[in-house]
């Protein structure tokens, strides 16, 4: 037997300028019922509002890079953000707690690049993992991506709960709404919480063991001159390709001379977050994965 | 015989977070001997210096809606964009006088709409819709959108000069730079400056007669709530699809429970800026213009 999950948690607006998330919580607000089963209660939340408000990433820096447990107990970081986060900590978790209020968090993201419907998940948590194979069944577009790090540690708005994960849809620019890409979040959100009544029922009897991901291996930064700045764009060739295979002497990146710069790894990895705006200043033009079979663990006895 | 261009301008980063333009300023910087020519002089400037350095289309308000002749006088206007706007005049000004320092603008800005490599043009002079149809000419995917107004309450940088136009492409989202875009736009500057020089130097002696080019007839905003908030999304249908027609029953927008919104007009028109991130704080969600073939005047006598 499982414990079952009693409150779940949707939040939008991590990123004040990713409409997707924001938007599809003020319908769920105006309309329960969508986001409503009987076995579990649902929660609706706004993440960072101020930068809502403003439609902006964020105010003081990235709300999705602070819940480290030793950032949440840390009184001297006190930016808008760091405050927001110790707020959100206080609402749905304490995050590491065996009390935390919420027991799955799902954090609704957007991205400029072509990530389609994807995944992001940080977590060890057996059940996290069954919940993103039942959404790959349901829909073989999802794709998955696991980030690198622990739980503790985890920097996501998700790691608040024992269980939870990110979705990142894409292509849409910062500040725009695309109807496909909100109609195609949704549909994983009722897939979600679908899952949920059946774990909580018993009827997910069959855990997956298998499932295909794209797992983080490194981060590759734009070429850059003497003084820092960007010498190179994405090359048409990777641009809107996320998750295509990268080997060695593939073009990468292409100067603002038209000087191609090619892949020199012997590893053959895949690409993504491929030239995602915010990611700019953080000196990262993509990730390079690795696509694997992960052997998912059975539900944690103490679920 | 035509007075002829002695000083051109290129200007990038009107808007702060558009990097194509703030990325070939640099370029040229670098390697001025791109943009020389040996007819007249090349001026290279980034418009919004704070707003790039920040990656925001502003600090304050949108530069280019600042340069009505009346605003540039107004001396009660003083946010950040309204003092740029005047410094701005100083240096490629006075708009609207015989000595204005540059005969020629061209102003580069990105869309997140699909608006390929456009040319949005508000001025009646001969010269720039002569340059225009050039542009045209060398690449016939071009297109020539004209914006409503006359040049003197133009709000826009390139208005400054007695000649310009501003270079428009997408789709890329803000704070993203597109290789594809960079050397696009690119291109057609180097056929900007060899008009200039072909003109200065009595070559270009047949006047293009007609243009096809697409006339703003009005813009047209999201469907609201009773608070105002945006209630539908663009169609799908539309998305992406900027210089396509619209027709009476095709729709324009979805709502978030999926129900379509569709154009009633009778008549058949061309939706273009189509969901742009900037403008929906300016409250539309496209522009409706009407596709017709201009008869061009040939060059002002006083040119």
């Amino acid at each position: 037997m499982h414990n079952p999950i009693k409150k779940v948690a949707i939040v939008g607006g991590t990123h004040g300028n990713e409409l997707t998330g924001i938007y599809l919580i003020n319908k769920f607000q105006k309309t329960p019922e969508l986001v409503e089963r009987e076995s579990f209660e649902t929660h609706l939340l706004h993440a960072n509002k101020k930068a809502i408000d403003q439609c902006r990433r964020y105010i003081d820096s990235d709300l999705n890079r602070k819940f480290d447990v030793d950032a949440l107990k840390d009184d001297d970081l006190y930016d808008y953000e760091e405050l927001a986060a110790k707020q959100l900590n206080r609402i749905l978790g304490p995050k590491g707690s065996d009390e935390a209020q919420m027991d799955f968090i799902v954090d609704l993201h957007t991205t400029t690049s072509n990530m389609g419907l994807s995944i992001v998940i940080g977590t060890d948590s057996a059940l996290a993992w069954q919940a993103a194979a039942y959404l790959k069944e349901k829909n073989p577009q999802v794709h998955i991506f696991r980030w690198e790090g622990d739980t503790d540690h985890s920097p996501f708005v998700d790691s608040i709960a024992k269980h939870g994960f990110a979705i990142e849809v894409g292509a849409v620019p910062q500040g725009v709404l695309r109807a496909d890409l909100f109609f195609g979040t949704e549909k994983l959100i009722q897939h979600l919480l679908d899952f949920f009544e059946k774990f909580n029922r018993g009827e997910h009897k069959v855990p997956y063991g298998e499932l295909e991901i794209y797992d983080s291996v490194r981060l590759v930064d734009f070429p850059r001159d003497q003084d820092g700045e960007i010498a190179a764009m994405v090359h048409p060739y990777l641009q809107d390709n996320d998750y295509s295979p990268v080997e060695k002497g593939d073009p990468l990146f292409v100067a603002m001379d038209g000087r191609e710069i090619a892949y020199q790894g012997e590893e053959k990895l895949y690409a993504l977050f491929i030239n995602e705006a915010a990611y700019y200043e953080k000196g990262f033009a993509m990730c390079l994965a690795k696509k694997r079979t992960l052997e998912l663990a059975l539900f944690d006895p103490g679920l």
